[in-house]
């Protein structure tokens, strides 16, 4: 009897229970539960004429329906989704797509020329050898086979009437999330349905449930924090009111017209909306602002405290299916610029550290993902003893509340956006003209922060900012791409010998 | 990583994260998440002092508040719980005292004599034989350790400090939950605790889950219906609101003062409750009554329906920490007489019959035991190819919706309890001047059944009702006890010479 991981079809379930229920909104069309169920099952359809069971599906789509069409059908064909990043460049998505073992990749008419550009680089990555993983884990299959489809080009009246699945098994793959880190290439991360599941129930044991809660997905659904907002709406039987992107005054529109009562958002965003809002108060219906990207900026705290705007500050990873820990709007100021208290079914623990004591944080339980594929030396590190080592470092004061004092060591957070310096970096010194380069993040009121780049030359060598920003909006995602240019002789360095970046500022 | 079956105590997590939020309410008596969190502590080393963890220990109590201490101070001990139905007679005690393996029985002043009478019986209960059984479900000790306290006398000032459990293994086993069936003795159904922790995910996904929720606890706490609101109420971080029984008044009072948005009730209680009431409509704030034993009175369901109650039908077991399937208010009329949809962890299906016919319902899911302790054969005979044969019968309609036609074939519901006429039948029979006997259940407006009896007597022998209701009343709960006899000089019997209950009414 130990088939504790096998549910039903969480979106069956739904489209069984409340057939007439809306369970997505977007650009004025909608889907009850009923209607998108059907949909889900041609989708799922659709993609056993393309792939097999197994396959890895890259999709780099913006957020639209076709993309909460493809979340869905993905357990009905028992395939894993690769979401792809659609800011980053198009060598980074190359990496990705070979990495990954993706054999469709799934794109639309706006992001088609960037497929097209990935797609031709593709071929140039050299695969990594990875042959000690487990199978999940591991890449097997021919990326040569890759085939890319424009979704619009989808016929759904053709599909043949292949058996799908009707339960969801927790323990199997479901996403792949590629993150950065402070060495090397990004790492994917491997979510199981289980993952979402555990972080979809934990944030209804800790935010509650409502009958009559919308969730506005306005984060990118490939971004963590935007797919696990697909996942708790189907769970919960509620609808997801989905933008294609972020429009303040849109945002703003939905809460009062679309009943929209919790939205996901990073500070910026947020920012944005109060300036747009004016002095407009905001429905009481709006029940819960869940805030990412923690510490967030004091003065926008005090501004939502004083318009009564609830915000629920939170700290998550893509590593654990978004949240971690939360803090509730009654604690916001009281304890200002912490990420509150683990959810339940989460363990949180600082290493080897005291109360009041920064040390590295550990999160254990089972949102925590199953590794990186093709990465078995870096799985092994982030996972010791069933605890996850995020490599952010934070402390929890005497009532058990976290503290975080720094993301991944020295990772900037653009926009919401994790920016690794050591991936800048190496953008910069594949310049012919660069001897050396380091990369900090300053202070941005608007974007939470910017990337400053410290450049020093080759002897004799000549290149400008301008040089350099042309060849980092080639390499990178626009928010990577430094804004300010320092340029010296040589580095400042540490008595062994490495940058000292606490010189630079 | 597969360690999804680990929690973090979820008492212990409320505690820290909401230290101040009432955890439970009984008898003007009040108990914050800290504070009841401190007395289970307590309550958990005092069990250590006592017996050892993986030990059973029995509890003979009503509805209290160191029931509810006990509960959640089994997890922190390691201990399983053996509550036990204080309407049983003593030798029906004695005999799941001494199944269970208990080493340790608690008592109250108002059960003493009741677990006295008891004790004096167990040591004459033959052991069954079960050594080809999974340790978890095996009783290998010995009863005549067992050891009796009552639960007044227990202090708290003296308790060594012993170390304590901080987690939740999901696989463990939490309760022993005697149940008759139709056939021999009851058996003792093993509950894990993550059984009821699908339970309260479940329900909360069904029924949302509101920060200002109470649940009131009147079902007996011996029983899954109460015990699983416990469970709810700390996984949910509400309180419970305790009653020692069920009184209409009180409970209409706790709804009016007490804050009560959710009540687990029988169709009897609620019948009562609406006489109390008059009427004086139920404030908008009690927002689900569920309402077991399904299925309801009409006549109930139109008048709840007239004044607004909120009642949601269910079908729920003990082997399945209570419910499988709801019927939302909404539905209650339209659907008349369903037990609605399953929840959603869990999967349901009728044994081999196409839709609208009728077969025994199977369960599937993580909500469903882990067998019958004691009791291979029944639990091989149970638990199938990952169902649950629940032995009721019923049948889905073209929604889905679920029907109950029999429970467990003949069991009668008495007031919310299950009694098997096997098990009456067989106690009338051990009087010497009955020859056969059998029994049925009756339509009763206030308890939903009453049992009748046919006896036919050995020819010579002399007994009268008032004999026959002596004999019952020393062995069986009054609520099994027959409230009608026939006397007839031979029982009608089937073409295979079974007594044919068909022409008995």
């Amino acid at each position: 009897m130990n088939d504790a991981h096998i549910l039903p079809n969480w979106l069956a379930h739904r489209a069984a229970v409340l057939p007439n229920q809306p369970a997505l909104l977007a650009d004025g069309a909608r889907w009850t539960f009923a209607a998108l169920d059907r949909w889900v099952s041609d989708m799922a359809r659709n993609l056993l004429m393309r792939v097999a069971p197994q396959d890895r599906v890259a999709l780099l789509l913006r957020n639209r329906p076709e993309f909460v069409a493809l979340a869905h059908a993905a357990p009905r064909a028992g395939i894993t989704l690769v979401p792809l990043n659609t800011r980053l460049s198009a060598p980074e998505l190359a990496w990705q797509i070979a990495d990954s073992g993706a054999r469709l990749l799934f794109y639309a008419a706006d992001t088609a020329a960037l497929a097209e550009a990935a797609i031709a680089v593709v071929p140039s990555i050299p695969l990594a050898q990875a042959d000690d993983q487990p199978q999940l884990l591991r890449r097997d299959f021919n990326r040569r086979q890759l085939v890319a489809v424009e979704i619009a080009r989808l016929d759904d009246t053709r599909v043949p009437n292949a058996a799908l699945r009707t339960t969801i098994d927790l323990a199997e793959p479901y996403t792949i999330i590629y993150t950065s880190g402070t060495t090397g290439q990004p790492k994917g991360a491997l979510l199981t349905y289980g993952n979402y599941w555990w972080s979809a129930v934990g944030s209804a044991l800790n935010l509650g449930s409502h009958a009559d809660d919308r969730w506005l997905a306005v984060l990118p659904l490939f971004h963590v924090g935007g797919m696990s907002i697909l996942m708790r709406a189907a769970i919960y039987g509620i609808p997801a009111v989905l933008h294609s992107a972020f429009d303040p005054a849109a945002v703003n529109r939905a809460i009062d017209e679309d009943g929209v009562t919790i939205i996901s958002v990073v500070s910026t965003m947020l920012q944005r909306m109060l300036e747009e809002r004016g002095d407009r108060p905001y429905p009481a219906a709006l029940r819960c602002v869940l805030l990412g990207g923690v510490p967030a900026p004091q003065p926008l705290l005090e501004a939502c405290a004083a318009r009564g705007v609830p915000v629920v500050q939170t700290y998550g990873l893509t590593e654990t299916a978004s949240q971690v820990a939360t803090l509730a709007p009654a604690d916001a100021l009281r304890k200002l610029g912490s990420a509150g208290q683990p959810l339940l079914p989460t363990a949180l623990r600082i290493a080897s550290a005291g109360i009041g004591e920064v040390g590295e944080i550990l999160v254990r339980g089972p949102t925590v993902m199953r590794g990186y594929i093709n990465r078995p030396d870096q799985t092994a590190q982030a996972l010791r003893d069933g605890w996850l080592y995020t490599g952010d470092l934070g402390e929890l004061d005497t009532d058990g509340y976290l503290y975080i004092r720094d993301r991944k060591k020295d990772m900037v957070l653009v926009s919401g956006f994790n920016v690794y310096p050591r991936e800048v970096e190496e953008v910069l010194c594949l310049h012919p003209a660069v001897l050396e380069a380091a990369v900090i993040g300053i202070g941005d009121e608007q974007r939470g922060a910017l990337i400053k780049a410290f450049v020093a030359l080759r002897p004799g060598a000549d290149a400008t900012a301008e040089t350099l920003d042309a060849h980092c909006r080639l390499n990178l995602a626009p928010y990577k791409v430094p804004r300010v240019y320092v340029f010296l002789d040589r580095l400042p360095k540490t008595t062994v010998g490495k940058t000292d970046k606490k010189q630079l500022n």
